[in-house]
């Protein structure tokens, strides 16, 4: 933000007015979000008059905001984060195929009178792999992390019914669960809950916190990885994770926690706006 | 807004941040408000990190609404317009002095862990006149509309101590109601509550709904107006009302409600603002 006073500012701006669109993402804290600047410009490069916001929601104040919120008429869609992400799902009267699975939604949009919910966590990852011209469809996946991001993200993979997914979470209620998402969604996926191996691996996707802001760790204790594995980190910070900087150093494919958020923002603009 | 899209528009904007704080015009219809472009520009101009945003909220959903709106924690103030001014005041814990005498508020302002309420309109319309050299001191008026807004302005003009008001309402309890405060005011101003008439009139003042966006109608029943006539339309959108175009046609003096609207920004917002 330009803060600075001009003493030449013009009379009005040119980026808000009574025919603006108003789109949110609901969050405590809220400051730290990245998603308003990310998502208006979105909206900008499609032509539409349109502003993303932060909402500052405190987890007791959730019910009465929201549904305060939810009666402004020209708000078409919410995105919700830590802490609402589970809570949101309340709100929506049709739920997409990824929530349906996953039991939590991150995005609510206007559909006439009514609020659908989706979660896009998942679908933002395979988009990324979809960008890259990266195959899903018959691969071998060695998934770790079955949070609420890690199932978001298995469950979008397994829609693209690859051969073989391993699923590896220190919970192992969540790796279960996971798993047998993993199942009803795909048929055809033979499904292991197992600690991380890659030996018989094509995409390695680590959707676990190891490796996030200054952890050096790497989500799985290996040396060397090989150069045919294709490694995908959610992480957004730091870009270059651990995990990353290897796989570079060993000639890998990389793909990006930013690339993801790049295809969820996408997607996300798509089902806000209907397109 | 330039809604065109761009093929090198930037993945962020710069006006919009997770620290960003919101403030809002309430109303319904929405669509014309001009305050988003101008409040926001003037928050800018101040060095501030602050947005001004339409609301549209429907008269049955006022409750839930502002219920909803002052729970979100990075909310600072919000606006009122029709037809929420009136029904505004419960909101506010504490209230200024033209809202006292009033009985409405067009701003609600964060106040520690309170809301504070005030009505600015009548000082936007008396500024407006003084800008232009206007003596309202000794002249007499006409008045159409003792809603929330029309209220403000008789009470702010007699303050001027006009020689006459005379004070239009289709609703006569509004009109009785709003004749009664300017007869509080200003005891050497007469006042009558009487249908539209202007032979003997100075100044001329709508401040009702008439001729608002595309309704072609006149605020009073007239094929012509007097020259010596100064005539003030307090809609804003369109800038140039059905009664200012007849007006100007008509070669009477002409001031607009941008005028007015210009006139209360600073107020409003140093009011916002605690400066």
């Amino acid at each position: 933000m330009t803060t600075r006073p001009s003493p030449t500012a013009p009379e009005e701006v040119d980026y808000v007015c009574g025919r603006t669109r108003l789109y949110g993402i609901v969050g405590d804290p809220i400051t730290q979000v990245r998603s308003p600047e990310m998502f208006t410009a979105t909206f900008r490069a499609r032509g539409l008059d349109a502003i993303l916001l932060p909402l500052h929601v405190m987890p007791d104040d959730f019910d009465v905001a929201l549904h305060g919120l939810l009666a402004l008429r020209n708000l078409d869609g919410l995105i919700f984060t830590i802490p609402h992400k589970t809570r949101a799902i309340r709100l929506a009267h049709a739920l997409g195929e990824q929530a349906r699975v996953v039991g939590a939604i991150n995005a609510l949009a206007r559909d006439g009178s009514h609020w659908k919910g989706e979660i896009f966590d998942g679908l933002g990852c395979v988009e990324a792999f979809r960008r890259r011209r990266i195959e899903l469809c018959g691969a071998r996946i060695m998934l770790i992390g079955a949070g609420g991001a890690g199932s978001a993200v298995g469950v979008a993979i397994a829609h693209q019914h690859p051969a073989f997914m391993r699923v590896h979470d220190l919970d192992r209620a969540r790796a279960e669960s996971l798993a047998a998402k993993i199942a009803q969604v795909s048929s055809t996926t033979a499904v292991e809950i197992a600690p991380p191996r890659i030996d018989d691996i094509d995409v390695l996707l680590n959707v676990s916190p190891a490796g996030m802001l200054d952890d050096a760790r790497l989500p799985l204790d290996v040396d060397t990885l090989p150069a045919h594995l294709v490694v995908f980190d959610a992480i957004v910070k730091p870009e270059r994770t651990p995990l990353l900087q290897l796989a570079q150093s060993c000639g890998c494919t990389t793909v990006y926690g930013r690339e993801m958020m790049r295809g969820q923002i996408d997607r996300m603009v798509d089902y806000f706006t209907g397109s």
